[in-house]
């Protein structure tokens, strides 16, 4: 019997007609641990974005156009049925549900409030069903390593300052928070549970009257557990925490219903009053203090130094080098210094750097040659915090084409950069500076231009963003603040041609006040040069020649004391006037 | 007894705290006729916005910035207390009457249904009374004058087809429209009976069984009632409306809150289900036709014909001109052609110009010099449309610092002529394309970048707009699509020095289509040549040069052949590329 004739049985036991299973752990994140790897594990599909959808005589999976090709092969020897997302006729999930009729059987851990919620205003009738447990046991397990706490030279801010800023924010409520950004920010605690994302699997309650803070005792070194005593906080098992919030009776509760679980949901709502709100913690991390930002100036140092150690190196010994093999040469380096990878490094040659989240396998990978362009997309973790760089680099031949094209991406990512804007602004108002050099050439990027970036945390995070449009799922129209970090990354992605993108990161400065509001700017703190030979300077603005010069000059004055003489030398040139 | 004693006198007899008195008519309309200048005549007070509260004891008028000075002289010899709206401390209109308490006295037909549920909503009880009619009784009467068809030469589309689109829209409901532009160019109506905008009072509420049509039908034509009778319509008397729309019951109408009186909200709103529901004549009307951007093009080239001449002039003699006699000598020029401005013409010399929308008083006009800025902002009305231009124009001597903001203008008012954008944009987006080269000068203009401008209609028309942000009053977020037309207006005003603004019409085209969508660009259909001694054109990039001399190249094409022999020597030379 397979998996799926064993999730049939069940659903007919329960009195479900369907049962939808995702890749989701209990906290909405974006990066997701092997052990929660559900639907991979039935369906045999490993994309990052699929929802399995088992019904009593079919079977269906809905993933987007980055996985069609993947999905095909990984589906081949399966009867499940492949549903392209955003393909003409394809049916999106909530509407196939809905036209299906019946009872939808779900893991309400593993999805949020608000999408089930969604459902049932559609009139899905919805049950919280766990028919995984049964069926996936021999499941990876869990990270056993021990978490640590951020050092306040690394966090800048005291967790007792952290969650007093919080609970004065809505100081007559209880503040319910799940998702694992939010929970490891406010804690100053790091741990290695997840791949990319260096956090412990916890929760936090939290009120002016007590403090509940939901883990892995074993986990938790014990100065630490002492601290957090000391600082009021209950430490409670991880797995009592649905019993006690159920527990919790005529309360003001604020939580996200976007960042919440549908189970967490049922065990409060019917004996509180929810106010469905982001945390504040959200917008409290987006902000970094000082000390965070000097940490990050410092961090992209030594980032900057792993990458013009890699293109030092691979621009000499291309030859040498594939696709795969590069993309694990740079990791190496980094890796040197960085506590973990931000996220799998893409490295894309030629045609292959057209699609936007390319993973280079390494039986196919591309051999390195002396034309075309390769893209490189990358970050770790450090202590210092998390980084996120892309840079598009040539060997030994250039064409005219790929100077003008590659000028272009060079032209939107400085015109971002350079804005002035008055405080009040969000990333809505500001995309279109770096999508109009590309627009002028009749071509878009299917993605946003920048988003924010977390402190040792996840390396997409919220809630503003640099985007033209609004989506019902992000808050794009936030305000930009000071302090804020976003990227900048605009690009120009030809199918089956070329793919170019140039992503540094900003911060977000108050420059001065006068008469007309706060003016703010960006200050790039990422360092590593621009591709001299991949740049038309007879295609720049004077103002536009003066960054790119002012950049280079800025980055070779961080890097220098960190590179041997070779290297040195080789930054020397490519950061001298153009 | 004074005016406003005899309305205390009647409050109390109607038991009523408050009464509010604005200069308002029936329709919402931007300008007002001088029969509702209710506020005026009552407070003496006749700035453009301003609102009247008696109380039992007291009276207040709230104005804007714009009026403080103004205000403050006409209100001299009166107990009306000023409410400067923006400074400090000054409660806002709705705020004080909630903290007031009492009644709120109003007249119904002049206040919009949005507004009066708003101070519902702030648990503000409210009386709809008409206390102005017997003491504002020897008021200026409507205009008589006829009433006339838009040919269909001149608005592109018949009324049928119009009538029939908008129905289409709603299939099932009654909608009732009550704002002048969207009835009158639906009807292909227009009249005299409003100063700048040339419409006849006049209602519309229409469905798929019925058509009514409320006007004084002595101001309409023989020929075109029988045309209208013939293609369904009912012509009902002006003063019909209320009660014959009271009698409509258990039906669905869609009308829009913000642009319907309170009166006529309440006499639906108990037996309809009513929806709150911009009129799909506003995105019908933004959206020129062929004919009509044709015949757009044509009134502009007619209009800078007019331009061109007074400039012309005016650098020629200026020692013989003041501010306001400069107004008076283009007003003459444009309305040998025009039918009528679209609006007062604002021309304002060195620091009179930094105020927006300065108005030169005969007595106190500044006389012009060889040094310093004039900047004239004016308009007409032609058969063949509406035009909406401004210029800041130079004499004899320049300095280097007004070159230098001047041209810093024109690349505002370039970059977004420029814009190529993808479809599903809005002037939110595009607002930074313009205001940013201002920005990055650590200066704001206080107001957005650019307005939609009607046919033959109102000067400024949504509901798209180029603005970064959105007030919950305009719907800045309307998508740019064809035909749209829009000013491109930036500018830099110095309080106490000098005021450069300029402006030019722009129409939204769909350039191509292609794998990432429909991209869009703008063309300039204002032709009138920038003033070439205030350029700096070493702050110019080579491409906003070239987009200069091309623009001035095509000015001078389409003008050359209706200037005469003088003036085209010129405008040549004006022309000449840079």
């Amino acid at each position: 019997m397979t998996n799926i004739d064993k999730i049939r049985l069940m659903m007919k036991d329960n009195g479900v007609d369907m049962y939808l299973i995702l890749d989701a752990d209990y906290h909405k994140s974006e990066y997701v641990s092997d052990y929660f790897k559900a639907r991979s594990f039935i369906s045999g599909f490993t994309g990052s974005n699929g929802s399995l959808l088992v019904t009593l005589d079919s079977c269906y999976l809905w993933t987007d156009g980055r996985y069609f090709i993947q999905a095909e092969q990984e589906l081949a020897n399966s009867d499940i049925k492949l549903m392209r997302i955003g393909v003409k006729g394809v049916l999106s999930l909530l509407d196939f549900i809905a036209a299906n009729k019946g009872v939808l059987g779900l893991d309400g851990r593993c999805m949020d409030a608000a999408f089930v919620n969604s459902l049932k205003r559609k009139k899905i009738e919805v049950k919280d069903l766990n028919l995984i447990d049964e069926i996936f046991t021999d499941r990876p397990s869990h990270c056993n390593e021990m978490a640590f706490e951020l050092d306040i030279h690394f966090s800048g801010e005291s967790r007792e300052s952290k969650i007093e800023r919080l609970i004065a924010n809505s100081p007559n409520s209880i503040q319910i928070i799940e998702h694992l950004d939010a929970v490891n920010y406010l804690m100053n605690i790091r741990a290695h549970d997840i791949n990319h994302f260096p956090v412990l699997f916890s929760y936090l309650v939290v009120s002016k009257d007590f403090r509940w803070y939901f883990a892995d005792e074993k986990k938790l070194p014990h100065d630490l557990k002492g601290k957090l005593l000391a600082e009021g906080f209950e430490i409670r098992p991880y797995e009592n925490y649905y019993q006690d919030i159920a527990s919790i009776r005529d309360q003001t509760i604020v939580m996200d219903f976007n960042k919440i679980s549908f189970k967490s949901y049922q065990e409060v709502y019917l004996h509180n009053v929810l106010f469905n709100k982001a945390s504040y913690a959200d917008m409290m991390k987006a902000c970094k203090n000082e000390q965070e930002i000097k940490n990050l100036r410092a961090a992209h140092i030594v980032d900057g130094v792993a990458m013009v150690k890699f293109i030092y190196k691979l621009k000499k010994e291309y030859a040498n080098y594939d696709e795969y093999t590069a993309g694990r040469m740079l990791d190496e380096i980094r890796l040197e210094s960085a506590l973990e990878l931000s996220f799998n490094t893409i490295a894309g040659y030629k045609e292959n750097a057209a699609m936007m989240h390319y993973s280079a396998k390494k039986e196919s990978a591309k051999k390195l040659d002396k034309d075309g362009m390769l893209l490189v997309d990358s970050g770790g973790h450090y202590l210092l915090g998390t980084t996120d760089i892309t840079r598009t680099i040539s060997f030994d031949k250039v064409s005219k084409r790929e100077r003008k094209l590659y000028t272009t991406v060079l032209k939107a990512n400085l015109n971002l950069a350079s804005a002035k804007f008055l405080k009040g602004i969000s990333g809505v108002n500001l995309d279109i500076l770096a999508r109009n050099p590309i627009w002028q050439l009749g071509i878009d990027y299917r993605s946003g231009t920048g988003h924010g970036v977390g402190y040792l945390l996840s390396v997409h995070e919220g809630p503003h963003g640099i985007r033209y449009q609004k989506s019902n799922l992000r808050n794009e129209d936030t305000k930009l603040v000071e302090g804020m970090v976003v990227t900048d990354e605009p690009g120009i992605y030809l199918e089956n041609e070329l793919g170019i993108r140039l992503e540094n990161e900003l911060v977000v400065y108050k420059e001065f006040e006068n008469e007309y509001g706060e003016f703010m700017n960006f200050d790039v703190i990422t360092y590593c040069p621009f591709d001299r030979a991949l740049i038309n300077k007879k295609l720049l603005t004077k103002a536009e020649l003066k960054q790119v010069n002012d950049y280079h000059k800025m980055v070779y004055k961080k890097l220098k004391n960190h590179l041997d003489e070779d290297e040195r030398k080789w930054l020397k040139q490519e950061c001298a006037k153009l």
